[in-house]
């Protein structure tokens, strides 16, 4: 039996047996989410073995259907329909991406996809042991494990240049380490200076607004308002939970689950991971129905996944007009904290510029350097050139040097990141990518609706939202990240609008 | 390579085989054990579709496994292995077992096997929905489709008798769909005339302390009070969360998850679905650990598991004893609406007999009749002698005549129970069973520990708790529950002690 497909020509029939091959993969790997979900909101410390081993059949099964041999014939088949049909087309993207996958998943032997899972189960257990007594000897035997088993996995993808490019082809199609580290030396020569510049101008004391005493139960409410007016529909089509770290995962465009954590002590923690969580989530809810399923049906890469999270972290729930609108609102939940704040005050307060020891909560001009120390590091650990051991250290060292402070423990230090549970390569360059990709659709985007930022200070998300659904959401994992941003914005990847934004904004806060 | 069995030869490499097979069974029946516990305690409405995609996907491929030529032809080697070892041991019950599950589960072809998961996951939005609506006929087509599908089971299955036999294997191994019907002819003779006979004694407002209004969260924190002190282990090895139909899932002995719902104007139904469901948890953390991941690693039975948690909900949390223990801890929660109140006063509230609409919250006496309803209900819809658009009147009618009431809504009636969302033979058998082998368990473990009753009243269950973890939870799957019933007691199967029980105790309360 075959069917039409957009051209209207006939669909082979390789075609739909390729699509519930994938299909059935998409299931057990969103079977497998569910199962992660679970491990990091509700799972008793007693069910943490099993559930390792859970995953670790599941996956192994997921890797087995992703490097099956039918798979690969089925692909081979279908070059020539791929051919015939518009590169951009549903069918020939379908075929094109399956097969990216299929070849960089077919490297890697299943047994040595178990042990990785097994090692990551292991070391999150360790790992989150090791915050408990905040010493990274703690982890250290489960990331030396994780350290080998990737250095054996990169091994079998195979690469050129560093062992950090098989990984990152797999989180953002394209891009390499060599790519990674001119952009980062770019941002490196700019906001070194810049960071430098506000400290000599910081008061140091611009979040005492928000660092007063907050309600837990209130945070989250207030946080709950603050994301549904950005648009995460969390109804009927979402869940909002707490964890230790927060992420956000999905089972389907209509199941998409965020989480966050609260610091009582401090406003802004609660509030922006969840803000950001939420730009993850929107992102989730906005992907393509009809590609469901599929390997299209997801995210471009990690760096596109985060410009979302960042644009409404920060972008929107950072700017001045954004706290025009949600200041009244923060205040009837915490009338004594703020009712003697005006926006001004509140706008300063969460756009506080300083070193600080914990990425998540970094300002937005330090934040990049937190990146790129880890980035260097994992890529110094699978060259070899860094022992696990001497990871702690070189952490330190990093952290004096880019941010001239030391953490206290390592809790604040080596042991802040969930990544590494996974080993290195933990993909931490999104991240970096993800501010500069934010900065280039937000200035696209008030090209294209003049006034959009203004909106803002009415609470209307609107143009912003609708302009991201229909350039970014919608296209699923058609392009590549920097063929993506060249199709949404005409223009390549670049960080000049980063830049000018960082530049803008903090040359004003700072004078 | 092989091992040394317990009796010391060497294990067959097969056998080493067959385990790793079921280790793989196992740990993806979890997944979907897990999946099925989000489903209902913490799934947003919108994720429903994706979900039951997710679970045929994951059932579809355990069906695929327990059904392949692989371990088929792997039970019929380890056959000479089986024979050489005691029956009781490890092994040979091992390879007994799974031959019995395979076997049955073969029958079933994998496409029914998914169009029965995608018809249970429609079932239970269907179910849902028409809860809300009150209605019936918002389930009635989701229904029909769950019995023609369950009929096509069945008939694949294939039986002699009843078509309700070939189910009624699966859950209670051994049992037939006649020996549950003389069953519960014995039963209904001596407790028809005791209801009766109790109803022309009663006042009618026994319950009325415990139907004040009660907060629900310190419900809910009482409640957990109690489940610890009768050995729940929620600290480390499991959890307590909300839902509609309270149901217990484990996803290994040291991952148990017990759930509950809580009504403001009645205290017992949080309190003793509580101790119901932890009676089941107890069970399930209680399984041997080393036969963790093999089909020996479970409940033997859904009766036995139902006789676990009507011993610790009943026999028991409605026993004298334990309120003289727990009085004074209930009364620290709530000590506006219990001050008042003496153990006496305590005790009969919690152990009103009254014919009563809802199956969960039916006393002990008149238990027995709901599921003998539900039982010929769905034995009649499986003969065809019931069509599914008569479900709701012949509810009503079997209400009229075993209890004498009628449901003001469906909601009270027809669509009370979940066990329907996955079709007729949800297995109710199991719950009358459960409280026959309760009583009679109970029985066994007083004569082995006298004074065991007495001990309730200072808060001591551990006399109870470790003969049910030596002679019960130990055991696992090894036997059937005729078998495990007559090696933990002595005797076989019978309704005696269940019957000498109530005529005791109802005796003493309505005089």
């Amino acid at each position: 039996m075959s069917k039409e497909d957009a051209g209207g020509s006939r669909q082979p029939e390789g075609y739909g047996k390729l699509q519930s091959l994938l299909a059935e993969s998409c299931d057990l790997e969103k079977a497998a989410s569910v199962l992660g979900w679970d491990q990091r909101t509700y799972l008793p410390p007693g069910g943490a073995v099993a559930r390792g081993e859970q995953l670790a059949a599941l996956r192994g099964l997921v890797h087995r259907k992703k490097t099956s041999p039918e798979l690969g014939q089925l692909l081979e088949g279908l070059r020539g329909y791929e051919e015939s049909m518009p590169r951009d087309s549903d069918e020939a993207s379908l075929i094109r991406v399956a097969r990216r996958e299929y070849e960089l998943a077919a490297r890697v032997p299943v047994a040595l996809v178990e042990e990785h899972a097994q090692a990551s189960a292991a070391g999150y257990r360790a790992w989150a042991d090791a915050r408990e007594a905040k010493d990274f000897a703690v982890f250290r035997p489960a990331m030396e494990r994780l350290t080998d088993v990737v250095g054996r996995v990169v091994a079998a993808m195979g690469y050129e240049e560093s062992p950090l490019d098989p990984l990152i082809e797999l989180s953002e199609p394209g891009l390499t380490a060599a790519r990674c580290e001119a952009l980062f030396a770019e941002l490196r020569a700019a906001l070194v200076p810049l960071a430098a510049a506000i400290a000599t101008k910081s008061p140091g004391d611009e979040d005492a607004l928000v660092r007063q005493r907050f309600d837990g139960r209130k945070q989250l409410d207030c946080g709950r308002e603050a994301v549904r007016a950005i648009g995460f529909d969390f109804e009927r089509r979402g869940r909002v939970d707490l964890t230790i770290h927060p992420f956000t995962t999905s089972f389907s465009p209509d199941d998409v689950r965020i989480t966050t954590r609260v610091d009582e002590n401090d406003f802004g923690n609660c509030f922006f991971s969840l803000l950001h969580e939420a730009g993850h989530g929107i992102y989730e809810q906005g992907l393509p129905a009809h590609l469901r399923r599929t390997p299209l049906g997801r995210a471009a890469s990690s760096g596109i996944h985060e410009s979302q999270s960042r644009l409404w972290e920060n972008i929107v729930g950072r700017s001045r007009g954004f706290w025009e609108f949600f200041l009244p609102r923060a205040r009837a939940y915490f009338p004594e904290q703020l009712s003697g704040a005006s926006v001004d005050d509140i706008y300063r307060a969460v756009n506080r510029v300083t070193p600080s020891l914990i990425r998540t909560e970094a300002d937005e001009v330090t934040y990049n350097l937190h990146i790129m120390m880890r980035f260097e590091l994992e890529k110094s650990l699978l060259e070899g050139k860094l022992p696990v051991s001497g990871l702690r250290d070189a952490w330190n060292e990093k952290m004096q040097s880019y941010l001239g402070i030391l953490p206290p423990t390592d809790l604040e230090g080596v042991l802040q990141d969930v990544h590494w549970t996974r080993g290195p390569g933990g993909g931490f360059q999104g991240y970096t990518l993800g501010n500069v990709v934010a900065a280039q659709l937000f200035e696209a985007a008030c090209a294209a609706s003049p006034g959009l930022p203004d909106r803002f200070a009415s609470g209307d998300f609107g143009p912003l939202f609708r302009w991201m659904r229909e350039r970014v959401h919608a296209c699923g994992a058609k392009h590549r990240p920097e063929e993506l941003v060249e199709k949404a914005t005409g223009k390549p990847l670049t960080a000049g609008p980063y830049l000018a934004y960082i530049r803008e904004k903090y040359g004003r806060l700072y004078g």
